[in-house]
């Protein structure tokens, strides 16, 4: 059982979190094991790494689709499994979270690096949803000196492709705006798209809504749509569908709809890999074969395994 | 030059009304119409008839796309070219609108027939934007004692969507709601597809954005879409691009969008009759030839000829 008091005011934040990408919340779920582990450091090891255990689970809980959660928790609890006292318990958890934290930056450098290959100059280029990994690449294109042009959709309900626009914006990129189901008039203008990742497993992508009908527009207008993600989304088997818990609250959709009318709001779905060009990673752009050959290398502590979906 | 002193005070409401159904408008411009003749009936009657184009010219401007919105005006000029006294204007007129009106509530009737025999029991029926007539259609059959659930999405920007959804649950039915790119998730559920059209012609059917994309995951997913429209949708030649007129402010989309983003408010689409099954008329389920058909006896007033694009 956990011994944080106040866990679930950690996590809080991370499970309302329906902008960030999954990278962005991984950073911040950096801080909360962090602060479990100060707020546990003066009790028996065995008891440290039960709350560490509880922390992981909860964070992952709190957005079952993104695994960059899963895989940093799933880091922390193999390196801190041999530790015998709270220092070494600290050392391996310090360790496995700073590394955890360096892939993620240097998969989005490497990752970046291949997608400037993929932008045509003067050209359009659609973005959907939010995810920093394309922000980053699309504007270290931009600063590497190409000249293109982004369109994004609002990504309704959250309307985290506002945030998209906005920060592509910043970075000096021109951008065209519009609603979601408007993709139809603006994907024939386009040459090449591209959309972050939730998590990658065996049946395909997990992503924000909506990324299913996108790519069935891109595939019907001849367009690339690149998924761009650093391994850190990939997971094993069944683990792919945990997304499919993650349903909110029909209040988020319609505030005050009508006796007689259910509201659904789910926020991801699968993509299989037919209906993308590719899946860009630190280690160039993958392919189906590529990706199954990656996830059969990949180790889960006890504590993560697929059991956490009763909890 | 029009002699009517407040036309765009009367026109505006027809200009601005995102949400009501192609017919709907149609018969808020019948009032129009009679409006123009009561407060012209003083005047010799050229200039009435040059008040009645000058009405009939504005209120297809104000809704380009919205094909019996033309089909109103052609009728009633049409039918007034003769007359020659404002007793025989007024006659002729509201003869001709009854029977627009006539035809509008008969061909709506008839096309209910039609689709009662397309609803397969107890399935879930998913319906696009609003149209008069998938409302009239479907409550039409739930009346007649044919149990399903209805779908729809919202509709961005003007949120059309919610008045579907809230005139079916009214209407008895229970109605599933989720936001535009969840058509995705929830259309592999469903066993028809329904929407409306704002006007038919010989390249295709043009409807609210986002009827492509739900024409593409319909084919992809093996459920018929059918438009459910009378022939009063139907247009010439060219003029069925009329919608492409119709951009609205991006403020519409996105209050305050920031600098660098450029919003786009576009309304309509067209859909290439291969992407549907079939357009539900009054005549019963016609392909495309059968609409080229058509459309070849139609008759259309000097007035309203295609120099009206220039106006």
């Amino acid at each position: 059982m956990p011994h944080i008091p106040h866990l679930e005011a950690l996590i809080d934040p991370i499970a309302n979190d329906l902008t960030s990408g999954a990278a962005e919340i991984a950073l911040r779920a950096i801080t909360v094991f962090q602060t479990v582990l100060t707020e546990s450091r003066n009790l028996p090891p065995a008891e440290i790494k039960e709350n560490m255990q509880a922390a992981a689970k909860a964070i992952v809980n709190a957005q079952p689709a993104m695994a960059p959660l899963f895989h940093l928790g799933n880091q922390v609890l193999l390196a801190i499994d041999k530790a015998n006292s709270a220092e070494e318990i600290q050392e391996a958890s310090d360790r496995a979270l700073s590394e955890f934290d360096a892939r993620l930056c240097k998969s989005a450098d490497m990752i970046a690096d291949h997608v400037y290959k993929l932008i045509p100059p003067g050209e359009l280029v659609f973005a959907y949803s939010f995810s920093t990994t394309v922000v980053s690449s699309l504007l270290h294109a931009r600063s590497k000196g190409k000249f293109f042009r982004a369109v994004c959709t609002e990504s309704r309900p959250s309307m985290e492709g506002r945030k998209l626009a906005t920060m592509l914006a910043d970075g000096g990129l021109e951008v065209l705006h519009t609603f979601d189901s408007a993709m139809g008039l603006i994907l024939p203008s386009c040459r090449v798209a591209f959309m972050g990742a939730d998590s990658v497993g065996q049946p395909g992508i997990v992503n924000k809504v909506g990324s299913w009908i996108l790519s069935l527009a891109c595939r019907e207008l001849n367009i690339p749509l690149y998924v761009l993600c650093g391994t850190e989304k990939f997971v094993l088997g069944e683990q792919v569908f945990e997304f499919e818990r993650h349903e909110r609250a029909g209040g988020e959709v319609w505030v005050d709809s009508p006796k007689g009318v259910r509201v659904l709001n789910r926020q991801f779905e699968l993509i299989p890999f037919s209906q993308v060009a590719g899946v860009v990673t630190e280690f160039g752009i993958l392919g189906q074969a590529d990706i199954d050959k990656h996830i059969g290398t990949m180790e889960v502590h006890d504590a993560l395994k697929l059991e956490t979906s009763a909890f």
